[in-house]
């Protein structure tokens, strides 16, 4: 099962995405939608009314998680390759709901930075309540996967030890299109599939997902240590190589690159940077 | 005027704190009353009803803040004593609304840290919307002041290099008991009062809300610059020296230790530390 919020004339909507269209689940937005214990049921069994596929625009699929907690170094290959020990415990930090986007709009250039970074990640969905979850619970509470790009002012995120202000600029970080039930996805819960970004058409990073040190199952767990996780927080599981603070000469997004950030089986999304 | 989210038999209400009562001000919570345009003149004229005041149980005095926005090392005596430059620029980090307690509720000793430390602070709560305030703007977005103490584990909090996990552990994070207006304090939106906190009844730590490097003011403007502040949000300014940490021994909160935290003219916080 696909599921989108999407924008109308009269605010936004959960749908479920079938092949022949949009099937409006009753609720505002996604994230409403998962607060319902039966939420599974509930969008299988829905039955409409339908919303026409070519006008509808994505809004972030959750627009106002309570919480987005996204990962630092996560990617096996990626932190071989620089030289660094695998880490004993995931790093967290955090983003605000304030810098969500859809997964067409445009990614906010803030005149406050020179350097906009691309990181596309794979996106945990939660679905329930869990607080100390066991592999079990830790699982049933997946609701789902969906696409990240945890967009990043650089000169931002390393003026001071914490990176939390360079990683919640507004409007920055697209977040969907479509949250896809791990039974659609090769792995389910743990899924392999091929992660990818581009600028301006240049591919700039690829990755299995299956690469995660901290897998979503893992992180899952992890996080509802310190706190009880709710249907619609967000975690992103972190970024494999090939951002563009990482190259020689650094490369950041520009007015008019078009940013694209796509997993196999979940999604595309697809933003052109503009310098407001 | 003062502001409180109280407990009743029917939910949490917000309050006006008068000399001689609570005055229920028709919304659920501060936060609830603070995204009413006209908060200050409703807040101000309320009449009633009234609530007893002996049975009031303090609510998180904002309990789901959109954003709580932290800021590191930030009393420039502190700073200098411990021999370091003053920061350029404010170091901010996050905590979830799950962290969040009443004024007298208990602090959850989560059973995976050995390390639970007090860091008393004075928080401002957020009164308006801003997006890149000027002095002017950021001035009349600060509805009040709070006391927070940002309660922290420091095991999880060093585990990696980002604070986050051991900043929010749930039900460890006092607020309240009431937002003091800014006419009601000595120094307006910039308060110099006098803070401080005690274990067990000794005094660990004391400073003067005058001695922040970055003032209330410079922080909404500082964090509005990445993203737009909102009614209820809330931004604590930091904490003096005289953590547990920083002791030679390192001394913690202790299963039934008692946490006083305390700003002249604002209130007072009292929990009791319980392993869970």
């Amino acid at each position: 099962m696909k599921l989108a919020t999407i924008r109308t004339s009269g605010g936004t909507r959960a749908v479920r995405v079938d092949d022949d269209g949009l099937t409006d689940l009753g609720f505002a937005d996604v994230g409403a939608l998962l607060a319902a214990e039966d939420w599974r049921s509930l969008a299988a069994s829905a039955t409409g009314p339908a919303h026409p596929v070519d006008q509808a625009g994505h809004a972030p699929v959750v627009p106002r998680p309570g919480k987005v907690l996204c990962v630092g170094l996560n990617y096996r290959n990626h932190i071989l390759e620089m030289g660094r020990d695998l880490p004993e415990h995931p790093t967290l930090f955090a983003k605000f709901a304030e810098a969500l986007i859809g997964a067409n709009d445009d990614i906010d250039l803030a005149p406050e930075s020179d350097a906009v970074d691309w990181e596309a990640e794979l996106a945990v969905v939660v679905g329930g309540t869990v607080r100390r979850a066991d592999e079990r619970q830790a699982a049933d509470a997946i609701a789902g996967f969906t696409v990240m790009n945890d967009v990043t002012m650089r000169d931002w995120q390393f003026r001071t030890k914490e990176w939390l202000q360079g990683k919640t600029f507004e409007a920055t970080t697209p977040l969907g299109p479509v949250v896809v039930t791990p039974d659609e996805l090769p792995g389910g819960v743990r899924p392999a599939l091929e992660l990818s970004a581009s600028v301006n058409g240049e591919e700039v990073q690829k990755a299995g997902t299956s690469d995660l040190v901290f897998d979503p199952v893992a992180l899952v767990r992890y996080a509802s240590t310190v706190m009880t996780l709710r249907p619609g927080d967000v975690i992103a599981t972190g970024t494999p190589g090939g951002v563009g603070h990482a190259r020689r000469p650094a490369r950041y997004l520009t007015d008019g690159a078009t940013l694209v950030t796509e997993i196999e089986g979940i999604g595309r999304l697809e933003n052109v940077a503009r310098r407001s």
